[in-house]
């Protein structure tokens, strides 16, 4: 059906080390997705994210439907040649962004309604217009139109929420199959914030038999232990011979948290967000650039970082820069950010090949510490300006 | 007196071709320095300057002083470790920016004094300290404080600030000599509008006795055939072995026009600040990327461009991003703007050492056409945000 292949190569617990195969190249996993909301990452070139050591970008549907538009995607020779990036690419269903972004918003059994910020114009997403749409860009894997619900959510709704999930799902997948050979298509595992009903979501998405396996609608504000408890659960109820993809999420020891109960995959905006705001991730925590205390200092950022920012600036640069609003200082923080992210899945990779992710786990807590990250509650795929 | 020397190597008309040799390296001219107001090329790092063919870089006195001040630079090893850019630094006088940007300003005899407009501390600029400011910086071409005079200006208030302004320079040019070896020291020829009193200025500026000659005061709202006729003459006035730099200066075809007139240096804030506003310089006259002739064009801005951002995206892709305001766009056009201003020096160079810079100076012009881009009156060393 697509070019598309996965294997476990190693476990250590629960933990994973998997190998993913695409139209467009390999991912190993686990893998932190850089998040490029209007087919660009914020600030960096494809040749910033290759340095960085990215292996897949994600990109928003909704975001490339408002503006500039499937059409004049494949009209530019695709989304891969559009944003000049020629390693996988996934994007989302579209479904998080009109829930939480869109404006006149109707939602029926067909699909979801709504009025673009951009230009006004009426957009409807149904199950089959989101795989086109996603064909349309030419992604290596897709996600069928969800409902996302916000948390705290009855058991009732979330139990209506949930069945109209599994009804667009199966829509998805029927229009993607008649549609003929194409990207990956991975399911998404709703359910909110009970056991039962997330197993009882994934055992029917399951059932659907997807590509992968995405877990949705975590991250919207819910207690971090009960994010993590989930995770693990819906994880463990998924294939073991198919990716596992944590959506959103999230600050370092979440991710560590998430790998642990056994996700392969994560997305989230906070390397490029937090640069911008001048935090950067380090292994002893996140510093707060515009702190005094950085005024004089000749480190850099983290002194065994390799990136661009840390081989070349002080930590004093580039809180001038940040103090100065200087553009430059936006790109310097991601890169390093980007570097950490992506570093520390390496890390966890060479440590689960190894059989020793439960001390790296532990090592790497007591180091950072309790993170003061600030965490949106939305920080998953939202347009980040 | 320091390790700077300069030497016409090629003339056609009154057009020079030179090698200019600093501590930090070797500049072709005609060269166009890109400007780092803050410490930094707005969205560009130092490697994109060297990719860009940027020998030499500018940076402005007055906003290094405001922030982050000549002694923490210093103790951070000095402007070129500080920045990451181990080529020659040019800083100017900070006389324009306390003249046009600061507040409750205060001249005298002694010096100027003006609040920051950062943090609203008092700062005295004198003679004597602008020399020792710049060589706290640790730059390789350093300006002596002047009065720059806007457009109009009487004859007698042009007089009295013209001599004002050689007085300042005899104390900078003395304390330069009393500090010791160090960086070259340009003059800066003021005189206004009238081609008598930019005569005397010129005549008693190199009777002091520099390393170089800077003819400051233009662009300031005057009319272009009067900049144009007043900076060949005191260009003309100046001595052969010694280089001369049109501060602020300019569009391409201004710096074609000066070129031919006999100067040597330049800088300007356009290649960068108008990627900003998403138009991009090309050999057949600026773009301006918002227009909607661009929405689907799949051509990269300059066909025969070798910069990062025309090998890799199309139009209609960098349009996309200036009509998201994503911070990529900035760079990538900032980067292409650059290499254009730098080829167009490159082109010039070679054309006079080919005595053929008549011919490439009517070509120019006949495919750039009569250029649309708007001159800041004011575009020399403001802030540019």
């Amino acid at each position: 059906m697509s070019a598309f292949a996965f294997a476990v190569v190693a476990t250590d617990g629960a933990a994973r080390r998997g190998r993913m195969v695409t139209a467009h190249g390999v991912v190993d996993t686990p893998a932190f997705m850089p998040v490029g909301t209007r087919a660009a990452v914020k600030s960096l070139s494809p040749d910033d994210l290759r340095e960085a050591g990215a292996q897949i970008v994600l990109s928003n549907t909704y975001h490339l439907l408002v503006r500039p538009g499937p059409d004049l995607v494949r009209e530019l020779g695709g989304i891969h040649r559009f944003m000049g990036w020629d390693g996988p690419i996934l994007t989302d269903s579209g479904g998080f962004q009109v829930f939480s972004l869109a404006k006149l918003r109707r939602l029926t059994e067909q699909g979801v309604t709504f009025r673009s910020p951009i230009d006004g114009a009426t957009h409807e997403l149904t199950p089959e217009r989101v795989v086109d749409i996603q064909r349309t860009l030419g992604v290596d894997i897709m996600h069928p139109l969800d409902e996302c619900l916000a948390y705290p959510a009855t058991r009732a709704a979330t139990e209506r929420s949930l069945a109209l999930t599994l009804r667009w799902a199966a829509r998805a997948l029927a229009a993607h199959r008649a549609a003929g050979d194409g990207p990956a298509l991975f399911g998404i595992v709703q359910g909110g914030f009970e056991e039962d009903l997330r197993a009882r979501a994934a055992a029917e998405t399951v059932a659907l038999g997807f590509d992968g396996y995405a877990i949705g609608g975590m991250a919207v504000g819910e207690p971090k232990p009960l994010m993590r408890e989930l995770t693990a659960a819906v994880a463990a109820a998924l294939p073991r011979d198919r990716p596992r993809y944590l959506m959103g999420v999230g600050k370092p020891d979440d991710l560590i948290e998430a790998v642990a109960g056994g996700v392969d995959m994560f997305d989230c905006v906070l390397p490029t967000r937090n640069a911008r705001n001048g935090q950067a991730f380090t292994a002893d925590g996140p510093l707060t650039l515009k702190q005094a205390r950085f005024t004089r200092d000749p480190s850099p950022l983290q002194a065994d970082c390799p990136c661009y920012a840390c081989r070349r600036f002080s930590r004093a640069y580039l809180r001038h820069l940040f103090m100065a609003d200087e553009l430059l200082v936006y790109r310097l923080l991601s890169l390093h950010n980007l570097h950490f992210f992506l570093g520390l899945m390496s890390a966890m990779r060479t440590a689960i090949a190894e059989g020793t992710f439960g001390p790296f786990r532990a090592r790497f807590s007591q180091r950072y510490g309790v993170s003061s990250v600030s965490v949106p509650l939305d920080d998953s795929e939202r347009p980040e300006a």
